[in-house]
């Protein structure tokens, strides 16, 4: 495939000539793939466009106030956009034919696989968000407050609401704009960052309550057996969000939060400050990973699985004395 | 007290007019008091003035990247400057007997009682770290990146990083400019935001291990007896800092905290959602507070003063239907 790299310009040109078009979100979407395909949707529309969205999941009850069209095949896909997916394995079986005949690509992911015909890229972006911010601006349409609402959830999102290291100048000034253009952020930072569900705290209370620490607290070592996580009613969505409770401990370097699985093995993860890389503990372990984000699989026994993880941490960790890991 | 209200620009001359310059936090003092009197102060030392800064309590050592003095009456004050402390009753026995004779008071306090002869006030400004960044300017001093680690600081955590309603357009722009004076926003967001000590998460763990559900999930109710908090060795700032944890979680309108005094009675924290009111509850016990936060003390035992507060919360609470509440 022979992927074109377009302007904004170049891609606005392209979507004013194009009708009946299809938008495509990668599969278990987040905010960003949502609502730059919300925002981009609703633009398009406010030009007498017809233009629906697909994707492989049910879109989270969460994100109802983008209002967003479920595809239904009322339409034949003329022109085909896919937004915030970095390759056709992000899309999932019930949109990868759509994917595979892709028109354009507007993504943030440096990484991007160049499957498309064009393509808009900003690998330096926070979220895709902030390129189709700039994208409705070049279309000159009128950003409504429900498109500001989108594209912040977007970038609100990707960013952990702007704590991330991706966070740049940019991405705040775009933030400022959004809010005088009616972005509901007071609202949107509550629904999105300050509301837990009871399963989610359930399942952080057993977290904290197994916690342990290891080698004057450098390492913290935290477990679910498939009785506990039965217990709080979890789901696999509740079980990520708690891997990086150890790590954030003051004075951690390595935080490992191990979760029973159905056969009975340990599934690890493994959190690092820059001290410590990640991957090499887990590789011991036939795992793999990043410097700061690692994982494994384990078995026989929480106890043994525990003693063995953490003698392999012992030959990374740094001097006690270092303070300055970060 | 005669009260006058200055400019930016008055204030700037007075403080290049003054040396011997004594600045003065608030008790208890936090990111924003402390950024935006050490943010003044390296600036007043670049211009070679004399100064330093004192606070009824001691710095917390997460602050020590500031760079701050402590003051210990190596030169008398002949100009005393408040920052961000909206009444004389913040200041702390170690601190009144300066702050009655303060010559300049900066702050966004609305509520501020002018008991200085000059005062700055933005009420709008989402930090006081906000009017210090333009007072800077107008001082016309290199903001280096000492300062803009103040600066953001000072922003980032009066704002709960970028989430509180009291973000303004003009706080991200703030915040855009400091990142390009230098700010290291994520070695800062990672500090003040991703790290917990392990006392807080020991009292968090305890919260959730004792959260209690009523009326189909729209009241939760949560404890730590005297026992509870001395086994954490919880100290007050972490006990502060879980009473939004009820309220937060998903389908509650009434979040409680109770904690138990030395005394044995009850320290009672509400926390509602926008259908209820907070000071409401709280009156009818004798306390007092907001819309969304308000606080009581109960006496008389743990199961009595929950099922006070429960039959209380009934009367006040929107009907379960209602997700629309915030």
């Amino acid at each position: 495939m022979n992927t074109e790299l377009l302007t904004l310009v170049q891609a606005v040109q392209r979507l004013l000539l194009a009708d009946n078009i299809l938008l495509l979100c990668h599969k278990n979407p987040d905010g960003d793939t949502i609502g730059s395909a919300a925002a981009l949707y609703h633009a398009l529309r406010s030009l007498s466009k017809t233009v629906s969205i697909a994707c492989n999941d049910p879109i989270p009850e969460r994100y109802a106030y983008m209002q967003l069209p479920v595809y239904n095949r009322e339409f034949e896909p003329g022109y085909i956009v896919a937004v915030d997916v970095a390759g056709l394995q992000l899309f999932g079986s019930a949109t990868i034919a759509w994917a595979e005949k892709a028109n354009l690509c507007i993504d943030h992911h440096a990484t991007h696989s160049r499957y498309a015909d064009g393509l808009v890229l900003d690998g330096h972006a926070a979220a895709c968000a902030e390129i189709m911010y700039e994208l409705l601006k070049e279309m000159d349409v009128e950003i409504t407050p429900l498109m500001a609402n989108c594209l912040y959830t977007g970038i609100a999102t990707d960013t952990g609401c702007f704590k991330f290291a991706n966070v740049t100048p940019k991405t705040h000034r775009i933030a400022a704009e959004l809010m005088e253009l009616g972005a509901e952020y007071t609202y949107l930072n509550e629904l999105l960052f300050e509301s837990k569900s009871r399963r989610q705290l359930a399942v952080e209370g057993k977290i904290l309550q197994n916690m342990e620490y290891y080698y004057e607290g450098r390492c913290a070592i935290t477990s679910l057996t498939l009785e506990e996580i039965e217990t709080t009613g979890a789901l696999s969505v509740d079980l990520e969000s708690v891997t990086g409770i150890a790590r954030a401990i003051e004075g951690v370097q390595v935080g490992i939060t191990m979760r029973q699985q159905p056969s009975g093995s340990y599934k690890v993860s493994i959190r690092t400050s820059r001290a410590v890389d990640a991957s090499v503990v887990a590789t011991a372990f036939g795992g793999g990973g990043h410097h700061g984000a690692a994982g494994c699989e384990l078995f026989g026994g929480l106890e043994n699985a525990k003693q063995a993880l953490l003698a392999e941490v012992e030959r990374h960790l740094a001097p006690q004395e270092s303070g300055e890991e970060r």
